[in-house]
């Protein structure tokens, strides 16, 4: 009997930390198998256990699988959605985890056949370091992990995403994809480019050496997203551009507001410094409590846990492992892949 | 035989994790006194075991005490070394933790008699919380704790007080005072604005509610500054304006070059982030080394805790013990606080 099987596309701090959590379970009964573009990564993933088996290539990563994670950079996780295409099962679930979904949902309804369940997801936790090494079991422990479903994918392909979000400890939230990159763009992409303008702000000054001296906690955590993967930064910036620069033009009025309170000084200083702790404050001891919709659109967690662990989630797996190449004979895959009846995709 | 005394004045998070430090020593023959103003602070410190013994006024917590540390906000602290005078003993060692230290050097100069030692610090440390329940044994370990010595203060002084740093875990580093405010503007003060702006953006913006669900590590991290003490933070500001003005222009300039980044693109933008990655995770591995002094002034660390905790210290905190009242009875003292042969301040 073929095994149940998770492909990780990219294992990376992403994609092992997801592995590390997805391993961890005893009682599961799925193959993780692991690809990276950089075999080195691929090769780490393995011996820290995130993975049990490295896949060779795309087709054997994907042949068979029933839940796909593409954990790469945006503009790689759409070449990789394109070159997915000829190897994804028929039924398979693919979810993605970039840091911006308008783009990467416009391109799965682009790319992706309709055999298949693209469900959008962006967890908002990392880490100054990168790599498989700085990967962690417990990285995305209750963290929120945004989840934005394409209107293709079934309510199965969903709660079994839900699954997978809630047995590494995130707490899903669903969101509109524009949606999620407006707000994305000043809590997460302005604050990227504020580390790095600090950063090179101290980096290039004359006092530089000096200064370094006196740098402790808080100017090594307010420049820590300047460490943060290039490539991922430059993607996240370029596909979501606009809601990026109109948050930045937001935090110069906001630094002109400050510059003025010094200038004016007392009580006007006083007040924001004052005003803004109880502000934030109140944000960590009692945030905005989400209006949690009714209905078949809130899974039970442990619902969804039990399914993905024991129930449907496996069963699902299996039946896609029971149908091995069903995706390759599909006329509507042939036809929208331009692939001759031997399934030999034109490239 | 009276026992060598160490008063901290001020014991919210910096005080009372000093003194946490200090208690913990078990070889340890000082008694350490606290006093704040917010009485609920104090009584907390104690229970927590920061101070050994609450002083119900300054002069008790002064008579007779061979090591001072002011841990107050600087227009406090300013106060404190006024108020202080009629009560310091002979001899006595002041340090201070304010996060500026040109103002707090003149006041010293200026209000403080000839026979103490003033010798400022700032250690460079924190957390997003305040108070004596956010207090830590270990909150200095590693941290960067400057140190500024007046002209006046003897050497042995100034080893005690790098005695004191050391044994906290952390690492002294001589500086200028005006230098020290010059770039903790820059990696310190300025921050801290940031921190203000961003929070303040995303706060005040008509989203809040929903991009607070997306509000991950990235925000909570880059918004942490936001949440000191709002007292500190306005007597930082108006205590460096000049610096922290010029520093704040220097931002909006570098937030001007990764706007201009963002529109240009690539390669500029994927240069801009490589290259600020790098430079940091050089900072962070394999930063400037500083040039140490020979010499006198470069005291062996093992040596200056010796003589603090077993040596010198003890002894010249014995030795101010053994003195009990002889500062208010010094012509010079007396000349300089106008006070009448019986020891009477006039306030």
């Amino acid at each position: 009997m073929a095994r149940a099987r998770i492909a990780i596309i990219g294992t990376g701090l992403i994609g092992t930390s997801i592995g590390l959590g997805l391993a961890a379970r005893k009682d599961r009964e799925y193959e993780i198998v692991g690809i990276d573009k950089n075999r080195g990564h691929v090769r780490e993933a393995k011996k820290l256990g995130a993975i049990d088996r490295e896949a060779g290539s795309l087709e054997e990563a994907l042949k068979d699988t029933g839940l796909v994670i593409v954990a790469v950079p945006t503009m790689a996780a759409r070449q990789i959605l394109k070159d997915s295409v000829p190897y994804l099962a028929e039924g398979a679930i693919i979810t993605d985890t970039c840091s911006t979904k308008a783009d990467i949902m416009h391109w799965a309804a682009e790319f992706l056949p309709e055999t298949v369940n693209f469900v959008g997801g962006h967890p908002m936790a990392g880490r100054e370091i990168s790599g498989p090494g700085a990967g962690k079991l417990d990285l995305f422990h209750g963290a929120t992990w945004a989840i934005t479903p394409s209107p293709r994918a079934d309510e199965q392909a969903v709660n079994i995403v839900l699954g997978l979000i809630e047995s590494l400890g995130a707490i899903p939230l669903y969101i509109d994809a524009a949606e999620h990159d407006t707000y994305a763009a000043a809590v997460s992409h302005v604050p990227i480019l504020m580390s790095v303008a600090l950063f090179r702000m101290v980096r290039d000054s004359q006092g530089w050496e000096d200064a370094s001296f006196l740098a402790g906690t808080g100017f090594r955590d307010l420049t820590r997203l300047a460490s943060g993967d290039p490539t991922m930064s430059r993607d996240i910036m370029s596909s979501n551009r606009e809601a990026v620069l109109h948050w930045l033009g937001r935090l110069e009025e906001e630094l002109g507001n400050v510059r003025r309170a010094l200038e004016v000084g007392d009580p006007v200083l006083t007040d924001l410094f004052a005003s803004t702790q109880l502000d934030r404050d109140t944000f960590l001891t009692n945030p905005p409590q989400r209006r949690v919709p009714e209905g078949p659109e809130t899974p039970n967690a442990s619902d969804t846990m039990r399914r993905m662990f024991f129930g449907g989630f496996y069963d699902r797996l299996k039946d896609v492992t029971n149908k091995p190449g069903v995706d390759r004979n599909s006329e509507e895959l042939r036809r929208r892949l331009g692939i001759d009846e031997n399934g030999n995709a034109r490239n």
